[in-house]
């Protein structure tokens, strides 16, 4: 589209002020920065000819409202983005300050870059485009762009749970993700779920001497590496009663597509992760083990002495950070009673042990027959130039699942990031050619379900 | 011994200067109240008629040495104490400040009082008695004070190893451990070694994302309960092969005495420690499993996410505080080479597991047939009007190890300290009427080896 073309200096500048604000939603004394950042976004709904945009206050930090809906008969999709960053920790580490965006080469260096402003203001300009071109949409629009997404997201999970009418629509789309490789238009249709809890395990009132007591006290540190290896197997084989019982496998058409993603083993294992081997149940292949199955993961354990030097200790208590990804079709509350369960029989003498949940998602996975998904991959071909391939992500967003169970309606992720696009990490950036071919590829897509 | 009564208000005051001297080792902001306590201990050792009293200096806080050596023919005792203390916090647990003794009924209150301030006084004075009513002792006397007991006693190790004429002796004395109950007279004749050491498992090169990494990466802290669970069974047996072949059982008549000590195990468990049950190989009793069996302990792991709320972190390093007692006759070395030789059997794919010690000091057990062990019995015997009973310590004194080793003496552990004098604790005492007859005790104990 020409207009796009001429107008990316401007898409860069206005990019540039959005990421200059330090909206960082789990540090307080950045809650005026929250604040700019919201009414930035909002600003740009407006310049953008969206309708009835406001600040919806509740709980926690706004939610950014806007709406065009003067396409009757005509689809209307809920486009969802986040103004708010994670923190820059360690800006020793950053190349250039992280609120004063960088260009370099092709790539904008900034925290929020990609997550999420780039993204974000990517819908924006696509619809922006539409308006300042044609005066009017294919399709009805609402947009949903909320600052807690770093920190909770608590505020919109309360608002979407309401199912109020106002953000009613027939399918979400999310800018959020990222690409299977550069150049390799990539739409995300599966993400785990997640249980997070702590498991805390209690022995005596107080810690106690290894000398005096070791060989007749509990040790809860001890208890907990019985209960962990009694929950999952060595070769990464959960154990859990009931656990993997509602597992749906991919389809054998999936898993062809996915054994065709360009994708080089030993480098991600030697470079990306640098480890001496790739572990997880052997029987399935590396993407299943990431995309299709559940996962057990301890993420930290706390008691006891961990200082330098010598303490003899027998700790009181251990507190273990465990969490479970989840895929199709379990449910967070089944697989936390499951786990609950499954430490209660595991558990030792002398101890007490408790899996308690501090926050769970739903696992989500898109028919990739959905016509709005179809669009979405017809419309990345088309702009990119090549065959937009389906991926899952291991990872969780819970808003797909809460538009999945409140609203009744499928996440189409259109991911334009890249997966060196440090996110949540010093250097975070946005490759500049895929944020304009981000906006290109959203405003077809609009055309094409208006069409459909 | 009348003088002994007589001096009890004047012992008790310069108890109570001894102990306002706040000698913490471990910190060095207090290096001058070392230097303060050091000199206090050798003006004792002076006021006690001991000649060539002097500071020894070395790497770490001065040794304290003095010495009699009038009695040709006789045995030799060298005494052992130690002027150093622990830090008192939490300070706010106190009932009276910790370096402001205070008498309340029949205890005295401060930190040292019972560890070891007290005791290593009960030597002095009882050695001032004697020099006092008689103007010579019945036996040749040397007396080792260190100021790094709290502290790793790197000092008074590397001293005795280089085997100094000066220390020679025939036997050490103890004044270090406790009575197994009030009015109860008792003598140490074993305590467990130790092998203290770090367990360091290393997976990616960096921390990862749960959700992007999940059933692909290893999890170092799984890995952790994987090797631990190969070391120890659930039943507190070391699977580690080759650990307890050498470790010796207790002698018939030994533990016949044990099983006579008055002990309830019910208040032990509910009141003192707390936990729901005791724990530990259950083909052994209680006093075998604390005293006479090696353990393998977990006092920490370090690594990963500990904070509040959730992160979704696999680990890339967790780092064991790790420790085993030994017991006679394991040795210190050989155990360290099994450990390390079971993790590496038992480290899984992905990760690297390796051992390293921080200390290590070996197992001591004295034959009761010595003759010094059979006097200080008859000794305490005599002053307490009570059986002395012969009990061991699950704790570990590295001391009596290197005088074993290098000096080839036994050491000789006359206890009179009692259970709940909160060593290491708040509110740390001494009860004054042990402190009275400990004096009588060792007085009467110099006589009996110097009849003997």
């Amino acid at each position: 589209m020409s207009y796009t073309v001429e107008n990316r200096a401007r898409y860069v500048e206005e990019l540039k002020a959005y990421l200059r604000i330090p909206s960082i939603s789990t540090l307080s004394e950045n809650k005026p920065d929250i604040c700019r950042a919201a009414e930035f976004t909002a600003a740009q709904l407006r310049q953008a000819g969206m309708r009835n945009v406001e600040l919806m206050d509740g709980e926690g930090n706004p939610l950014v409202y806007g709406e065009w809906l003067d396409a009757p008969g005509k689809p209307t999709l809920l486009f969802y983005g986040h103004y708010d960053v994670q923190p820059p920790d360690p800006l020793s580490e950053w190349v250039s300050p992280p609120f004063e965006p960088e260009i370099r080469g092709e790539n904008i260096y900034a925290r929020g870059a990609a997550d999420d402003k780039g993204l974000t203001l990517i819908l924006v300009k696509a619809v922006e485009a539409l308006m300042a071109t044609r005066g009017k949409l294919p399709v009805n629009v609402k947009f949903l762009i909320e600052g807690e997404e770093e920190s909770g997201g608590e505020h919109i999970s309360s608002y979407v749970a309401s199912k109020p009418p106002r953000i009613k629509a027939d399918a979400a789309v999310i800018c959020d993700t990222e690409m299977f490789a550069p150049e390799l238009p990539t739409l995300c249709i599966g993400l785990r779920g997640i249980v997070y809890g702590e498991l805390t395990v209690k022995g005596a009132k107080q810690d106690l001497h290894s000398g005096v007591y070791g060989g007749a006290a509990p040790n809860p540190m001890m208890a907990v590496a019985e209960i962990l290896t009694a929950l999952k197997d060595r070769d990464g084989h959960i154990l859990i009663p009931g656990f993997t019982d509602k597992v749906q496998p991919p389809a054998p058409a999936e898993k062809e597509a996915w054994a065709r993603l360009p994708f080089d083993e030993q480098k991600y294992r030697e470079e990306e992760m640098g480890a001496s081997a790739l572990t997880g149940e052997p029987e399935y292949t590396l993407f299943e083990r990431l995309w299709a199955r559940p996962t057990l993961e301890v993420h930290g354990i706390r008691g006891g002495f961990i200082g330098e030097g010598a303490k003899t200790v027998i700790p009181a208590q251990a507190v273990v950070k465990l969490s479970a990804r989840l895929v199709a079709d379990q449910e967070p509350d089944e697989a936390v009673k499951q786990i609950q369960k499954a430490v209660a029989a595991a558990c030792p003498r002398g101890v007490t042990a408790e899996f308690k949940l501090l926050h769970g998602a739903a696992p989500s996975l898109i028919n990739p027959d959905n016509r709005f998904i179809k669009a979405a991959a017809d419309a990345m071909t088309e702009v990119f130039g090549k065959e937009t391939v389906y991926v899952r992500s291991g990872g969780s967003i819970p808003i797909t699942g809460l538009f999945d169970q409140h609203l009744g309606i499928p996440s189409v992720m259109m991911g334009f990031g890249l997966p060196d696009d440090n996110l949540h990490a010093p250097n975070e950036k946005l490759f500049l050619p895929n944020f304009y071919r981000g906006i290109d590829a959203v405003a077809r897509y609009l055309d094409i379900v208006g069409e459909g």
